[in-house]
């Protein structure tokens, strides 16, 4: 049964939430990355993403500086990381190279992929729309990029407070699941 | 280390994704429930959160019509539903009365809630933004309600071919959780 309560409370309740990190390339130079949990796939033809940047992040201005990003999908191994590039701002920091993050170059625009990811997309900013204190960014996926281990798994916020780390299906045998092919 | 596949072939790698249910009235007075794996929320003051939505569905002339919609995150023991309610149209079906899903009247808005999701939240439609073949619908989080068994789980999308079910956190005791409080 569904009780009434504040948003805070009840938005508490949506853990586990998946992770990416979003690398744009900065006016000096720098790849910036910041660590989000706001996003969503939003077109398959042609493939694009949307991620949610708050209005005072120096990521936000990045971004629309560059016109084009990378999204990241760190590994379970990089929960270090995605708090380190989650946490501290890139104004006055080389995040990467702080953080000692492994890169590659990015294929099709100015900006780098994380080597130990599970998957790295390169977007062209298609369109913004803001939305209360954040501003939703739209890239059109233009390369994509994985992992040649096939078994690096995604990175997840587990609980409120950063808590991250990998997940998995909760019980194989369960009759929650349900396969249809 | 980073190897060049089409977006195909990487985004397969998301997995495990969330999955809500946004429910709206249609102009027959009918609640009509899509389940999506594309969401995210999008504004903390005041609450936002977003959905895409195909369009081609009819839930997207559901929500512009009815103005407010609700975001509902089913349970982990909800994956029969929301398969039901993401693989069928509601243009000439009752999904919510075929299906048999539980549901609660909205306080501040003219839908449903669902009774055994984890939580629900009520969303005014604020904006929007075509995405390529998609649009993305934006909600003010007007109230918000939660089960009130805090053991409910959300539900996730585990693998290709809407294989769904519980997640927990994997290897409890492992490095690559970190704790910040």
């Amino acid at each position: 049964m569904q009780v009434n309560t504040d948003y805070a409370k009840a938005i508490v309740r949506k853990y586990p939430e998946q992770v990416v990190i979003a690398i744009a390339r900065d006016r000096n130079g720098k790849h910036n990355p910041i660590t989000l949990g706001w996003t969503m796939i939003t077109s398959i033809d042609p493939p694009m993403m949307a991620i949610s940047v708050g209005l005072k992040r120096y990521s936000l201005e990045v971004i629309r500086h560059a016109g084009e990003f990378v999204i990241s999908f760190p590994s379970k191994h990089m929960a270090e990381d995605a708090l380190f590039h989650g946490t501290k701002s890139g104004r006055n920091l080389d995040k990467i190279a702080e953080c000692g993050t492994r890169t590659q170059p990015a294929e099709k625009i100015d900006s780098v992929l994380f080597a130990d990811a599970v998957a790295n997309f390169e977007c062209v900013l298609e369109s913004e729309l803001q939305t209360g204190d954040h501003v939703i960014l739209v890239g059109r996926v233009v390369a994509a990029h994985v992992n040649d281990d096939e078994g690096v798994k995604r990175l997840y916020t587990l609980k409120a407070g950063y808590r991250m780390g990998g997940v998995e299906p909760e019980g194989n045998a369960s009759p929650e699941h349900v396969t249809i092919i």
